[in-house]
């Protein structure tokens, strides 16, 4: 496998794979540009999307594409919101822990009435889990507050990736996201806007473990981009 | 659970998520047709995406509610073609075994230099898994077009959704499985243009099984509709 082709994507690994993945981050860089490291993050929301337009809805705040590959590198925790995001997250390139907090804190959803995503989260974060992990909030807006109460909280993840979607309180709970990640210096990467979903955030969070196969083969040098 | 906010989301169980997923309908229903079945899917895929306008590029031919919901409630076996639209797939609302393909055909794969996916959906087609199943493709254009070609040998599921996402043949891929569907008088829900992704296949695929369960409950009359 050449290093272009490694880059491509990591999920392609037969020819015909490779070749679609390489034509394809081909012809998304001529749309997005490639200058920094978070154009990365831009380019791979194109990619998933299918939509040039994506670039323009990404927010990166405290150069969450160096932190998110550091905490790749120590295999540190990614922990996601649903199953869906969790099964995004690719296997290869890596030697994180992948969890997802759904399935964690029922008792406290039947009681309170509050979602199941919101209390998972919050469970997890009673147990310590987001403490330096890469939090990955693909789906539940409600998931994405919880984490933001957890940080206001003292919690301190590593990086953030949220990408709730929808039309109640997914704006909102990424724009607390990036409230708290400004006001507590936390790496995130978000977006504007209604749209978003679990593949966006996995797709973000492969590019993350991405950068950190390259650094770890010599191709990207993370001190000279912090 | 009141039948409306059964109606709401299947995956909404505790109050907060019950409410977000029935105001999050009702915003949808501002801006989506509510007359035919079909506007079923294009609710559920702007829901999906958070983007009102997708209600546009979804296309449905020969009936695929009526023919999705009928193999729900035949419990037809749903076969996805990667892990992440499976995991999408509720576990609520129907007895359908679901299964994915990625993970069958390597030595195909291996062999000649295909897709992971293509070779798994070609090899899961041998075994007849196919037929008379609900055939969802949400990632892969090569899954897609090796869907069409065992479409072309004879295969005939009870309903496909594909929604393959990105710039290299996804598009082509997607177009090819309208043909098919045409030619050989199968229901299907595709989209055009470039977008799509593993995210709208599962909803697409949870409104079969929601209109299943409406049908089992007497709300819905499938035989009015076809």
């Amino acid at each position: 496998m050449t290093e272009k082709e490694a880059y491509a994507d990591l999920g392609a690994t037969t020819q015909e794979a490779m070749d679609i993945a390489e034509t394809s981050m081909d012809i998304v860089r001529t749309f997005v540009p490639d200058e920094t490291l978070n154009d990365r993050l831009r380019q791979k929301a194109v990619h998933s999307t299918g939509d040039i337009e994506f670039q323009h809805l990404i927010r990166c705040q405290n150069n969450p594409v160096v932190a998110g590959a550091r905490a790749v590198l120590d295999e540190q925790p990614i922990v996601t919101d649903i199953t869906m995001a969790k099964a995004g997250i690719t296997g290869r390139g890596h030697d994180c822990p992948v969890q997802k907090a759904i399935g964690n804190g029922a008792e406290l959803a039947a009681e309170t009435g509050m979602t199941r995503t919101a209390a998972s989260v919050l469970e997890l974060d009673k147990q310590g889990v987001y403490e330096g992990a890469i939090a990955v909030v693909g789906n539940a807006p409600t998931g994405a507050l919880a984490l933001a109460d957890c940080i206001e909280d003292g919690t301190r993840p590593a990086a953030i990736v949220a990408t709730p979607v929808g039309f109640v309180k997914a704006e909102e709970s990424r724009k607390r996201i990036r409230e708290v990640a400004d006001e507590y210096d936390i790496p995130a990467v978000t977006n504007v806007g209604k749209r978003g979903g679990s593949g966006l955030a996995a797709a973000l969070t492969n590019e993350l473990i991405h950068v950190a196969s390259d650094a770890r083969d010599g191709e990207v040098d993370l001190t000279a981009h912090e």
